[in-house]
């Protein structure tokens, strides 16, 4: 299905006013699918009109799909009973995530039209910290009794499961509401209507704490191939659960905070087109003053040396190669140590073995680009482009430092994200801009000791 | 739980002998912490010992979490009556999956002991192009006819489900096999048992094609929220599914490549410990040496106006700041960029928004970093550093250079993913390094233009 059809079609029957065919055509289509085409309707009270036409399960499930402008507007436009309507059919979870987005005017109109039992809730799942396994998850669970039959869970299941994000995983509690047990439909389905569930029900359960961070729920949830990950207090009540599709979202969202923080951003979960010049300016300048102002540490060697460099000016025509091929070695590194670290293939205590392994792969680098190196200036500057003051111990200069730097730049780039993880930090700030600073100043240092050394400058 | 302690208790109750009490230890865990405790073994026959003493479901769902290495050697090692059983338990796409790591003689001995069915559906799996959807289905599913009552459903569902990867969504077919409709357990839950699933059942069927990217399919699962989606063939008939937690598997390996590739480094999947150093070398020296040889414009440019520079030094110190804010600029936006296509909040159509945005954002950044390098300059460098060389004009130069480097690097940064995505390859190939190297050279010739200009060298 292209998009911009759809927008076709839908403007079309719009301008005739087939709206009976119009609604049809909108309700037919995937919740998912038409907020993306609502959202792209400019007219504001076209959209409103749209969205009118859906039905009430179609608008509540395409109303989560909005981004938060678009929820704002909407609520905006909306009266109290339509308001009240969208709330009554999505899940307390979502709900939650869309009043977090809120200014306070929202939120009070919102609160005012949920019953009390579900503003307990929404309130209850506000109240943990940004980031915990307690803010993404749902409290609405199907919980059984451990000595219910088959037939009873299905009952119950039945008769509350309908409005529950998922019924597929059922937790099993005591009066205390201590989570003792799980099972699946499944099992459900594959045992008689008369076996009891404490007979088959899977005692070891693995769940988390409402305090863990919800990036390590996701993981073990997908480690383990669960469709929700159970959630409990300190006294191991079982307060809620996540369920997969938003265990898919936090893993989606680290990792685009991984990579922003790698390319020397500060994270943001706001789409491209929704951050403003200011807001995007924010996210992005910071690092690159600081890493601006570290450049002060490369610019004092230069200034050091810089009669020793003058005095042999062709060795400054390699310096940016020399920086360049530093920076993207020790990115290299960096980069894969620091998704190794999160998706758990390299542990703190695997330090120095990495750091063996990253010498050897250096040396190998080092070797291959320092000879390549050799030849190319030999052959390609000093012959083809006749750059006659690349002699042979100019030459040698440039391919040893690119030989050593290339090994420093790997154990740089290995060691700083473990350090960093080590000491509590996010290791993904330790990526290639970060390293290429520290290498760039080191590269330097070797470069005109080998100058000096070689050359005698 | 703490790996280390679990294997501390093992490593116990292994050393004195208890066997029955190590294997209810094992065999409570979840199949895929023991997986991973197993792999931590060192001793090759201790670990088979340990394998031999899981149930028959936990050894199957065990070996599946194993990594390729592993599997190979517990393979060798096992008798045929051990591997058929193994067989026996697991899935056909995880089958396919073990099957494409494996050398020729142990896919022998696999095939040689599965029944002829299995191994027919193997094969087709494995039929399918590397990254396809149809290579990372499973051909078994829940199918239902649209004339089945809800209690006929789930009497198909009790008798050929219990080896069905998920029997949550089950598939409506017509009798050629073309998927006419789709519904979920919940739904049958909540319908009477003489309900006839044609009046409920969804039609609006959304399924992917056998030769669609396994990534999109993916995405389109997380997209719609889906357990499954539907894979059926040219001729629109249903051959297989692809299950959620394969797709987040996916998910995450295909942001792993991304990040790979951004890194300048050739993807692989294979975990940082078991790639090899040759292996290793052989993903990062490619784009190392391409860089490194691109950057023979940038030497050029430093040989062309070598007599120039070398007139005025105190430029020549400040080359590694310029290059390295220039490629910081480049590399977030094309980062920015390159995640966002991925996530599909930028399209190619949006060039044009895109450009118009960064020259926005660049003006900014180029202002507040051009300020703050001029202020740097003069109080830090020349004051505080006693760098007396900076006067105010060769300071203007620098800053000036900053300022339009950063408005260059960002409409450089924005504009090659989006160039890279039009002609066909994969974007995340123009991140920072490559990045880097394009503006390095722009940025020398604006530093040496505006140097003339104002220093008039």
């Amino acid at each position: 299905m292209e998009i911009e059809e759809v927008k076709n079609v839908i403007e079309e029957l719009y301008g005739s006013r087939e709206i009976g065919k119009l609604k049809k055509y909108l309700n037919d289509m995937n919740p998912a699918d038409i907020a993306q085409i609502l959202e792209e309707v400019d007219d504001e009270k076209q959209r409103v009109f749209f969205f009118r036409l859906l039905t009430k399960e179609n608008a509540a499930d395409t109303f989560v799909e909005f981004d938060a402008d678009t929820q704002e507007n909407l609520i905006i436009a909306f009266s109290d009973t339509e308001l009240k309507e969208v709330l009554d059919e999505i899940y307390i979870d979502d709900a939650a995530d869309i009043i977090e987005e809120m200014p306070a005017t929202i939120v009070k109109r919102i609160l005012k039209n949920t019953d009390p039992k579900t503003r307990e809730a929404i309130n209850t799942i506000l109240k943990y910290p940004e980031d915990s396994a307690g803010s993404i998850m749902t409290p609405e669970f199907v919980d059984l009794k451990k000595d219910m039959t088959v037939e009873d869970a299905f009952k119950r299941i039945r008769r509350t499961g309908v409005n529950k994000e998922t019924i597929y995983t059922c937790y099993v509690t005591d009066s205390s509401r201590h989570l003792i047990g799980v099972l699946t439909v499944k099992d459900l389905l594959i045992h008689d209507y008369d076996d009891i569930i404490e007979d088959f029900m899977e005692t070891n359960v693995i769940s988390i704490n409402t305090l863990d961070d919800r990036e390590t729920a996701s993981k073990q949830l997908s480690k383990y191939d669960f469709l929700a990950m159970p959630v409990v207090d300190m006294e191991n009540r079982l307060v809620g659960i996540i369920t997969i599709d938003d265990a898919i979202d936090v893993l989606q969202e680290e990792d685009t905070e991984d990579i922003q923080k790698m390319a020397a951003i500060l994270p943001t979960d706001t789409p491209y087109f929704k951050t403003g010049i200011f807001e995007t300016w924010k996210k992005r300048i910071p690092w690159l003053m600081l890493l601006m102002i570290s450049a002060t540490i490369t610019s004092q060697i230069l200034t050091t040396f810089e009669q020793k460099l003058s005095s042999m000016a062709v060795l400054i025509a390699f310096i940016p190669m020399i920086m360049d091929t530093g920076g993207n070695s020790g990115g290299q590194v960096s980069v894969t140590i620091i998704r190794s670290l999160s998706l758990g293939e390299v542990g703190l205590k695997d330090i120095f073995r990495v750091i063996w392994k990253e010498i050897r792969v250096g040396a190998v680098c080092g070797i291959s680009l320092g000879a390549v190196c050799f030849a190319k200036l030999m052959l390609f500057d000093r012959l083809v482009l006749g750059n006659s003051d690349l002699s042979v111990t100019v030459s040698l200069v440039i391919s040893l430092t690119i030989f050593v730097e290339i090994i420093m730049a790997k154990i740089i780039g290995c060691t700083l994200p473990i350090l960093a993880k080590r000491l509590g930090f996010d290791p993904a700030v330790m990526a290639s801009p970060f390293i290429t600073t520290v290498v760039d100043a080191v590269s330097l240092l070797v470069y005109i000791g080998f100058a000096a050394l070689i050359l005698r400058i």
